[in-house]
């Protein structure tokens, strides 16, 4: 089983899952999903952890529960909402100590309240005698941003210039992809200084490469990335390798030709034009000497 | 592990967790969590089915996704709300079958939408190898009640008559843990008809005899319980099992004492008296001859 294809099933259903539900604004297949049950809209993110694939045996408890909240809430700030609640779900190893499996459960509603979403809720359970792995599933709730609105991936136009903020690269060998801090602050002021001009918007979970594939898709354009423009973090040498590399939870967006994008943005991140969209379909890296590679193909399948 | 240790412990330190939050109305250790992002309360459910110990291997994929489905619909009923929306993920069992794997998300989306709250988002991944169980978690979104609002555990009064929906035991035996239906209908009736006098209600998944003693301690009075009323199913003989068996899915619920409760609510459904409420603490089973049993040491242990 491919997580990927299975993603692309439920993106193609999602049409159907939700006819007929005039309070589910947008559906499977972006960061999150909108919902608007009264008045005013929500965003809900789910997303699963799970040692040997997501972490390592051993990593510190501290770093596992960061880890699992930051995924959804890096979401959350992929649509420039602001988070407001989690509910933390955990299946234990069997015999799993005890004193382990409560120190995660605090470990989680503090890094929860740290990001403004205190965990309301949740369910445990154990894994019967196996040797089954850690498995966390959060779901995070937002609010939309308050001008703005939920920033899709569906929003990009031929014509528009597409910016990462931060460097993207090297995630797991270094470790980053259990500290990184998700981009909340630089979506909401991505939201507040363009306004309209920022037509779409989704973050780097999958490889930069993949990812701007999907923001591609999803707008049914095409988008053409410069290899030489891409901001490598510095531990990070190859151009075609770091878009490749998963977990870099930095903000892919698209805006108007001629928006003003601030060059940093937040307290400090930097925001780095890296490409264009035109008409057409796919995406690909264009290299230094002219090349072009099928960026679709590149990235990192979590499952 | 424990999962009812750990259960306390969350429920101990759920008032740390949210605090400084007041969009958090109700947060860990009721049925759902309560919040108000915005002017409206909404309901949230997070629940998980692990093969091997919710289901059986080799159980039809219908019913597996349904009882996903159901189970946390079933807490949404409890506070009397109505479901608007869901969140699926998954783990797979490596080398699942991608058939399967394509069929269950899509009789996901199918069981949700039966009862109103169409999957809008979803995460999928697998297990890396080794002989691991497909594990599903499952969020549930609601609403309130629009005039009684959420009906909490806590609101029982010494007084009070203790009410059940329906009858119980032999769940797992019968099959039934896998077809229910949640108490929806009977909720919302509940609410309606009875407005304040209906002062807590939750479902009864852990076992009767347990679950009355999770009302009796989050509303700080001693439930009795008369093992000779209480409603059994058919092919059940024996009270005191019965009230240790899990999954019934039923409603039990706390009212007035001089409350007109309906013998029969919804499409048919019976409401048995089955105890009181008194001031103290605890919870037993009367039997027939003037004994008690403690309920609290009775019921079903999930993790």
């Amino acid at each position: 089983m491919r997580e990927s294809d299975l993603l692309d099933l439920i993106a193609r259903t999602s049409a159907t899952a939700v006819a007929g539900f005039p309070g589910v604004l947008v559906g499977p297949g972006d960061d999150c999903a909108v919902v608007a049950p009264g008045g005013s809209a929500l965003l809900l993110k789910v997303d699963q952890l799970i040692e040997g694939r997501h972490f390592a045996p051993g990593t510190p408890l501290e770093l596992v529960a960061r880890k699992a909240i930051a995924r959804a809430v890096s979401d959350i700030a992929a649509m420039a909402g602001t988070p407001f609640a989690s509910l933390a779900a955990a299946v234990f190893p069997h015999a799993y100590p005890q004193a382990d499996a409560d120190r995660l459960c605090l470990l989680l509603h503090d890094a929860a309240r740290r990001w403004g979403c205190p965990t309301v809720g949740g369910d445990v359970a154990s894994f019967a005698p196996g040797d089954h792995p850690l498995t966390l599933s959060i779901t995070v709730l937002g609010g939309v941003h308050p001008t703005r609105g939920a920033v899709l991936r569906s929003g990009v136009r031929p014509g528009d210039a597409i910016y990462v903020t931060g460097s993207i690269g090297g995630s797991f060998a270094s470790g980053r992809h259990l500290t990184f801090e998700p981009r909340l602050a630089e979506g909401a002021a991505l939201a507040a200084t363009l306004g309209d001009d920022l037509h779409a918007m989704m973050d780097v979970s999958d490889g930069l490469g993949r990812d701007a594939g999907r923001l591609a898709a999803a707008s049914r354009v095409r988008i053409e990335l410069d290899t030489a423009s891409i901001p490598l973090n510095a531990d990070v040498l190859d151009t075609v390798r770091a878009a490749s590399d998963g977990e870099d939870y930095e903000l892919l967006f698209a805006v108007a030709a001629d928006a003003a994008v601030p060059g940093v943005i937040a307290s400090g991140t930097p925001c780095t034009r890296i490409g264009r969209a035109i008409a057409g379909s796919g995406c690909v890296l264009r290299l230094a000497d002219g090349r072009e590679i099928d960026a679709i193909g590149l990235g990192w399948d979590h499952a």
